[in-house]
């Protein structure tokens, strides 16, 4: 069937149904019953992300609960392939699994594929290994459990890695590969078999405690294919199936779709100034306004499509403000220099803080990370 | 071309034409100019092996002699798959190195692939790592120096295989070691990466000691795909070409070809009691005698057919010796019954010191597993 978008985890492109992603990939909306089912668990909070739909997918989140509400603690896994340039849709998933360790006291497991990148760009190991410490910083800086957190750099860590994906990778062919990542003939023998590690780090918490440990993996969407192929091999290696849990992606800030790395001016980094910020928001984020001002008063804003309102979602902890805000700006009674207004404040009062953290995160990096 | 013999690093069948495979392969012969040099380097003596063509071709051996007469040290590499059978066949590379490490005072580096058995076999990775413990026995009996030997097992120095490997396969795509490996896309992933470990470590000691160290590497010349894709790698990970000297195949007892680790009657194992060695060599070692004590004492024997011949210039470390039993048998002076006879104490005498050996080994393992 042809689509007008393409989620890969090699790619996002296009205006991504998310309704149509679930049929697609075959994964569960987590509905209202799920969700208020998580909500009893988190002692009658739910995060933000949650409430707005931010996850809007998961698999066998209802198995995990089962476990856990008969006192079977469960570990969260996710990861980062370093660029040296994280951007704030990077964080969404990891915000988000802080909650989720806060109100379910999980070990958080979180993989750093230096070797992914090294071998799909032109970068040297040395390089991806510096640009893998660089990003470990915006993940400390979030301010995880140090007592429940362990980060590994996977060429750092390829002792376990290695058995662990050969271990996965002794049931995954090329054929498998081929058609669940796309690869080709020219794909290099080190990305094929890279896979394998990825997905089989969803084993890792049960690997090291010697007993079965679910795993919940929080991540966007297009990551769901290694969890298939993590999932699928389960039951060969005696390993628990792992549960996912999906996001959306923060829209770029010119353009729909995924936030992007390599583009500076469609996202904007955890390490940009207050003056970057106002300039990117108020220079390229797409706008649901009006073309002027009286017809803006009149007609009123779209926020489904405004790239500030969507942003605000992300970061606008206030459910109540939210709605003040999308309907302001649906009135015409909030102008499109208003919201971006409010986001630039928002966004850099965030990132004060985070740029804080992250520069304190220097000297806390080694409690966090796990070595073999 | 259509071969009626088949060398590939999974399969040894039919009777190999050496010279042809030296075509085939591309690699040069080690000719007599060669030898002479060896031999003056290594102090005015060669191996048996080497004098008796035991060893019989190599790749850029002379490049590598260069830099040793200019005062440059190299290293020896090679390996073994664990089955917990080691068969004399097995021995013969090891003993070689041996005696390189000796001459030339090498530091020397033995891989064990229990991943490997385990990915290309019906074995779950804590057999083969028993295996692998179990091999190591006849390893280490044999008497190299501790200080200058190096065993790993890769599932348990996977850190810096993995590092080695996934470096490699940045530059092997799955093309090329469909068609050097013979993969196909039903072959499992875990086995199409692993050439790149086996490759990759014979970069090892430069990546260890991080300076060039060339390396040698002595092995049955089945293996000598894995160190042409090392060789093609090298330049672009700024390593040494690794060179190579290959040996024929130890045959198997009842016929041509390979000795064989699955076929119980076609080896001689380390482990072997001599009433089982005994039987093996009266029962089912191809003879090149004659069908009656009469014609055999009117023709003579065919000691280039005759496996017990064949096994005694393995074994026979005497010349004069060998030369003697070989004019004996062949001029019908020595019967089929009095060469096995020959083997037979031989094996068993060397066995028995071999045994013993590996009872010692037991406690001395650890003084020679490199870990990461």
């Amino acid at each position: 069937m042809a689509e007008d978008f393409t989620v890969t985890p090699w790619e996002v492109k296009g205006d991504v149904d998310y309704s149509k992603l679930i049929k697609q990939f075959g994964t569960s909306p987590l509905d209202e019953k799920m969700l208020s089912r998580i909500k009893n668990l988190a002692g009658g909070e739910l995060h933000p992300y949650l409430k707005r739909k931010i996850f809007f997918s998961h698999r066998d989140l209802g198995a995990l609960l089962d476990g856990y509400e008969t006192g079977k603690k469960f570990a969260l896994y996710t990861g980062r392939a370093p660029s040296g340039s994280v951007h704030l849709g990077h964080l969404v998933p990891w915000m988000f699994s802080k909650w989720l360790q806060e109100k379910f006291g999980c070990d958080f497991y979180f993989m750093v594929t230096d070797e992914e990148k090294f071998l799909a760009r032109n970068y040297t190991l040395e390089e991806t290994k510096k640009l893998a410490y660089d990003d470990i910083l915006d993940i400390v800086a979030l301010g995880f459990d140090p007592g429940k957190t362990k980060i590994f750099v996977n060429t750092e860590y390829g002792k376990t890695l290695y058995t662990l994906g050969t271990m996965v990778g002794k049931h995954v062919t090329f054929s498998t590969a081929k058609s669940v990542f796309g690869f080709t003939n020219e794909t290099n023998t080190g990305l094929v078999f890279y896979p394998n590690v990825q997905a089989g780090a969803a084993f890792l918490p049960s690997f090291l405690e010697k007993k079965d440990v679910p795993v919940l993996i929080p991540a966007a969407i297009d990551q769901d294919p290694y969890w298939r192929i993590a999932r699928d091999v389960a039951p060969k290696l005696g390993f628990p199936k792992p549960a996912a849990i999906h996001s959306v992606f923060l829209p770029a800030l010119s353009e729909r779709g995924k936030m992007s790395s390599s583009d500076a001016n469609s996202a904007i980094y955890t390490k940009d100034s207050p003056k970057e910020v106002r300039k990117k928001v108020m220079k390229y984020a797409f706008s649901g306004g009006q073309p002027t001002v009286e017809e803006h008063k009149k007609l009123g804003g779209n926020p489904e499509i405004d790239v500030p309102y969507q942003y605000l979602r992300f970061f606008e902890e206030s459910d109540s403000r939210l709605k003040q805000i999308h309907d302001d700006y649906k009135a015409g009674k909030m102008l499109t220099g208003e919201i971006k207004e409010i986001l630039v404040e928002k966004l850099n009062s965030f990132l004060e803080k985070h740029q804080a953290e992250r520069e304190r995160a220097r000297d806390r990096i080694e409690d966090f990370i796990l070595r073999d």
